[in-house]
C-alpha cells in the first residue's frame, strides 16, 4: 500500500533520532530549560535573522493555535482567519474551548485577502452595535495554507499593513514552514515572515520531526509568564528535551531547509506523474500538497493499492482528493505510484 | 424625539409593575422557589398546552441562549444557526465563552433553511475527518428571527425532522414570540412550537416585561440540576420573584399575545405610512420590525427628530435601517412619525 | 411562618418600586446607558466621594464576583479569599467556569488575616515552582463577611498594604455594604473603602432592591471594554433601566444608608430577644445575620412555625442556624418571633 | 554535578529508542492509530487483566489529568483531592481553565482519608444549600502520592466503597506507577487498581519514556467521542506513534516493572546512604522519592555539587527537600553521592 494521505504518515528525520540517541543519558533540566532547546532557540533565532525574539517548543500544531491565540487575545477579541482555516474547521472547537470565536472571510484557495480583510474591520468599527460583537484582534494565516497555496509577499506585506492600522496582532501557522520557504515559486523568505508577522511557527511535526513545533515572537513580545500559560493549557512537556533536541538537529546544517526542499522536488515529480497521466487537477500547488479530481467508483478502486486523503465533494459523482508529499517520500513510492497511477 | 429604535427602549407594562407592587410585602423563597413563578411555570404550561413541560425563568437573552445551549450540548457538539444568528453576531462571544461553537449557514433573510441544513448535517457525517470537527448538537433558529421574518409551519416541521434524523436538539430563541404569535400571516402557533421544538423561550423583555425570559422544555427535558448550571453562570436571581411576578402577570388573561397583537398592529400601521411616504423596503416583515433604505443624509437628516437603528451599510451611499415597534407603541408617535418623514 | 431566613426574602423598598413607575413611560437608551443609571452613578460617586470612579451596574452577587475577577486577573493568576468566601463556597463553581482559580486562607469568622495572607504571598513566590501554580493576582473579601462580622479599618489598612506590595487588586464584595456600614461598632466608612480597594460594589439586593449590584472603580480604573466582557457573561440587561432606577432610588436622600440602620436596629433587637431566651451563640455579630446553636429536636420544632436557615452541623445533636433581618424587618415580626422562641 | 532532583531529567530506556528507530520508516496511520498503538494497547490490556478496557494515549500528566477529568464530569461536578493534590497545587490552574473546581480534603502525607471523604460528601448532600455548590463527582488519588507515599489494598478499597455509594467516579494518577509497583512494601498490584478504580494512567514520562500516559478505562467505559474531546484539548499528536512506540516497548517482557524496580531498588539504596550520613527524614517512603530536612546553609553548600529539589519550608531555619531515583539511577551516581553528602 503506497502512503501519500498526508505529510505525518512517518517517523523522524534518522538525525533527529542519532541526536536523541546521543543526547540520552545526559540529566537534563525538564520543562524546556534544556540544553537542547536553547541550543534550537538560539539557531532558531540566527535562523531568521532576529536576535531578539523570542522562541518557545511546542508539541503539536492545534496546541500551539490555541495556547498563542489565547495568550496574545485580549477577552473581548476573536480571530480573522479564511473559512478553511484550520482553527476553524479542523480543531474540535479547541479555539472556542478556550473562548476565543473564530471571525472567517471568504478563502481563496485557502487565503485571506487584504482588501477583504479591510473592509471586514472597517464595518466592524462603523457598526453601532460592535460592543456587543466580538473584536478582532488577530489575523491568522497559514502559510503554506492547507489547501498548499502560497501568499504572495505582496500579499502579506497588504495583510500586515491592515492588521497594523487596526491593532491586531498578525499570527502565521507555519505547520508546513519548510515546504512553503522551498518553494521553486514563492518569493516569501524567513526574513518576511520574521518581518511582517508579530508571531509564527516552524512547524516541526510535517518537516522531519516526531512532534514539536517552534513559536517565534520575532520581537520579543512573548506574553509575561507564558510558560504559565502553556502548563495551563497542559501543552508543557516535563522532558522538553524532546522537543528541543529534534529542533537542535532540525537547524544544524539547513536540515530544515533540505527537507523541504526534498517535499518540494517529490511533490514537483507527483505533479508531472498526475499531469502525464491525465488527472485533472482541483487545485495545483507549488508546495507538497496537490488536489486532484476524481470519480468516484475511480477513487474507491485506487484506494485499494493507494492511500490518499478524500477532501470534498466535487459534485454527485466526483471528489476532491490530495495527494501529499512530504521530506521521506521514496523515489521508488513515486514509480510505484506512475505505475498504479 | 420620537423612539423607534428598539423594543426595549420602555418599561413595563402597568399590570406588572401592579403586580410587582401587590406582592412586594410578602416574604418569599428565593432563587426562583417562589410562588409567583411557580404559577407564571404553571399558566405557561397551559398556555403552551404542555402538562409535562420544565419551565425555567432567566433575565436576558444571551444569558438564557448560553445557559441552555451549554446545558444541552454534549462536549464535541455546537449550534447550527444562521450567519445572520443572535448567537452568532451579537451576543460579544457569550457562546465561545461557555466553550460553544456555532456552525453557520447562509441566512435566507434571517431564517436557515431545511434542505441546507440537512446538506451540511450529512456532508459532515460523510467528512472521513469529522471526529476532528465539532458536530451539529443543536439547531437554533430565532423566530421571530432578528430580521423580523417568521417561519411557516411547513418549514419548522423541515427543520424538526433534519434534527430528528440526526439526533440534534431544536432550540427556538422567542426573544420577540409575542409579536410572531400575533403576526397576521404566520400559521404556527405555540403548539406547533411546543410539539415541534425541544426546548425554546417565550421571550418578556421585548413584549412587556422589565426583563425575563421564559425557558420551556415542552417534554420535561430539563437537564438535571439544571438550578446548578444557571447558578454556575451567574444566572441565578436571589429574588426570583422579580420574574415571576412579572410573568404570572404576562399569562394572567392572555395580557402577553394582547401585548404581541399591539405591537403587530402598530407594525401595519408603521408599514402603511413608511408606503404612503414612499420609503423603499429593504425588508417588509410581518412582525414588529421593518428595515427600509435610506440615503445617508436624508439618514443624518432623519435622525435628528426620529430614533431609529442604523443596521447595515446598503451601498456606499444607501444604509439599511430599522424601524421597530412594540407593545407600547403610542398612535400618537406613530402620527408624529408620519409627520416627520 | 415567620420569614427570618435571609435578608433577599422580600421585595424592593416602596421608593424604588415608585421611582420604576413614574419613569416607565419614557423611553430611554438600553444597555444601561438610560438616564436613571448615568443619575445613579453620579450619586454613587457623590456618596464614595470619588468623582473620578467608574461605575457600573450588574444583577446579582455571583454574576458580579465573577465578571469582575474576570475582566481585571491576568491569564496566570487566581484570587485569594477566606475558605469560607462565597466565591469559594457557594457559588456553584462560576468562577472556576470562567478560569478562576480560588487560592484559600484560613477563615477566621470569614475574615481573612493580613499576616497570613503575607506569609502566603511570600511562600508563592519563595516556592521555585511558582511558574507552575497559579499566581496570587486579587485578594476578594466580603465585608460583611459571610458569617457577618466586619473588617475593621486597621486590617483592612493592613491587607491593602499586602495587596500593593505584591501587585494584587484588592476586591470587596459588598453585597450587604448597607448592614457593615451602618454597624453601631465599626470604624470603617465608604470613604476607607473607597480609599483601599482597587474595586468594590455596593450591594442594592439585600438593601432594598429587587436585584441589582454597583460596581466602583474608584480611581478609574474600569478595564477596556467591559461592557463588552459583561456582555459575555450574559450578564448585561437590555433594559438597565430596571437596575439604574432602583439604584437612583437608593442613592437619593440617603435612602441606602437609612435602610442599612434598619437591618441593623432589627438585628441589635434580635440579639437582645435571643439573649433573653438564653439561646447560645454561634457568632454574636453586629450586622444583619446572626448565628445561634440549636440542638437537633428543638430546631425541628421552631422551623414549624419559623423559617431561618441551617448553616451547619455544630455536632451530632446541634446545628448552626442563622436569622437574618433587613431593610423590611417589621418590628410585628420580632414581636412574634420573640412569642414563639 | 550529580542529578537527584527528579525522575523526569534523562532521556528514554534504550529499548525504547530502539524501537522508534526500528519503526521509523513504515508509514503509519496517525492520531494514534498506528498499529504500534495498538499493540500497546492490547498488551496493557494484558497486563491488567482487562480484556475490555479502553486505553488511550496522551503526552503528559497535567494534560491527561484535565483531560480525563473534563470528559467524565458532569458541568455540576468538580473532583475530590488531597491539599498536596497535583491538580490542585501543581497545574497553573489547568483544571480550573477547564472550568473544573477542585474540592480539597486534608493530605495525610499526601493521601487522602476514606472517612474524611465520606463525611465530606455527606455533608455536602445534607447541607440544604448543596444546589449552589459544587458536586463531589470524581475522586482523584495519586498513587504513589506527590510525597511518594502509597495508598493500601485496604485504604483503596474503603475510598472506592465511598466513591460507588456517592456515585463517583474513582479516577487514580499513576504518573509514578512504576515505582508504586515494585515498591518493596505495598500489597496493590496493577490488577486491584484495575479492579478498583473507573479510570488510571499508567506514567511513561517518568519510568522510561520520553514523553506519554497510558489512560485506562478498565470497564470499558471511555466517553463517546474521546477523540475528539482530546482534539479539543489540543492534546492528539499528529504522530501517535511517538507515544506507541514507546509503550509498545515498555510492556515488552516486562520492562515496565524492571524499569520500577530499578527505580525502587536505588531509592532503597539512597535512604540507607542518607541515614547512615545521619540526615533527619521528613518522610521516608518505599517508592522513588525521599524528602529530608536541611539547615539552609548546608543546603546551599549541598546545592553547589547535587541537584535536589526545595520542597517546602520546614521552619525559619530549615527546609524539606527531596531527593529522587528513577529507573536511570545509575550505581556510580549513588556512590559519588554518598561521598559528597
Amino acid at each position: 500500500m503506497l502512503a501519500f494521505e498526508c505529510d505525518y504518515n512517518n517517523g523522524a528525520h534518522p538525525a533527529l533520532l542519532q541526536k536523541m540517541a546521543e543526547t540520552n543519558e545526559t540529566p537534563e533540566a525538564g520543562y524546556g530549560m534544556d540544553v537542547y532547546s536553547r541550543s534550537a532557540a538560539e539557531k532558531i533565532r540566527a535562523f531568521c535573522g532576529t536576535p531578539n525574539a523570542d522562541v518557545y517548543f511546542l508539541a503539536g500544531g492545534t496546541q500551539t493555535n490555541v495556547v498563542v491565540l489565547s495568550a496574545i487575545l485580549e477577552p473581548f477579541e476573536g480571530a480573522v482567519c479564511a473559512e478553511s482555516g484550520h482553527i476553524h474547521v479542523h480543531e474540535a472547537g479547541a479555539p472556542e474551548y478556550a473562548g476565543i470565536k473564530t471571525l472567517t472571510l471568504p478563502s481563496h484557495a485557502g487565503k485571506i485577502d487584504a482588501g477583504e480583510l479591510e473592509a471586514f474591520v472597517e464595518r466592524f468599527y462603523a457598526d453601532e452595535a460592535h460592543e456587543h460583537m466580538v473584536f478582532p484582534g488577530a489575523v491568522y494565516l497559514s502559510h503554506p495554507t492547507e489547501y498548499g497555496t502560497l501568499y504572495t509577499k505582496a500579499e502579506l506585506e497588504a495583510i500586515a499593513a491592515v492588521s497594523d492600522r487596526f491593532g491586531m496582532r498578525l499570527f502565521l501557522d507555519g505547520a508546513r514552514l519548510g515546504y512553503g520557504l522551498m518553494s521553486r515559486t514563492t518569493d516569501v523568505g524567513i526574513a518576511d515572515i520574521a518581518a511582517l508577522c508579530d508571531i509564527f511557527y516552524i512547524g516541526g511535526t510535517k518537516v522531519g520531526a516526531l512532534c514539536g513545533e517552534a513559536v517565534v515572537f520575532p520581537n520579543g513580545t512573548m506574553p509575561k509568564h507564558f510558560a504559565n500559560h502553556v502548563k495551563k493549557h497542559g501543552a508543557m512537556l516535563a522532558k522538553g528535551r524532546l522537543i528541543g533536541a529534534q529542533f537542535d538537529a532540525l537547524f544544524t546544517e539547513d536540515l530544515y531547509l533540505s527537507l523541504g526542499k526534498h517535499g518540494i522536488d517529490a511533490a514537483e515529480r507527483l505533479k508531472t506523474i498526475l499531469k502525464e497521466k491525465g488527472y485533472r487537477f482541483f487545485l495545483e500547488t507549488d508546495t507538497n500538497q496537490q488536489f486532484v479530481i476524481l470519480e468516484n467508483e475511480q477513487m474507491r478502486l485506487l484506494s485499494e493499492s493507494i492511500r490518499f486523503s478524500e477532501w470534498e465533494p466535487f459534485d454527485k459523482t466526483h471528489t476532491v482528493v490530495r495527494f501529499a508529499t512530504s521530506w521521506s517520500t521514496r523515489e521508488e513510492d513515486l514509480e510505484a505510484l506512475k505505475e498504479l497511477l
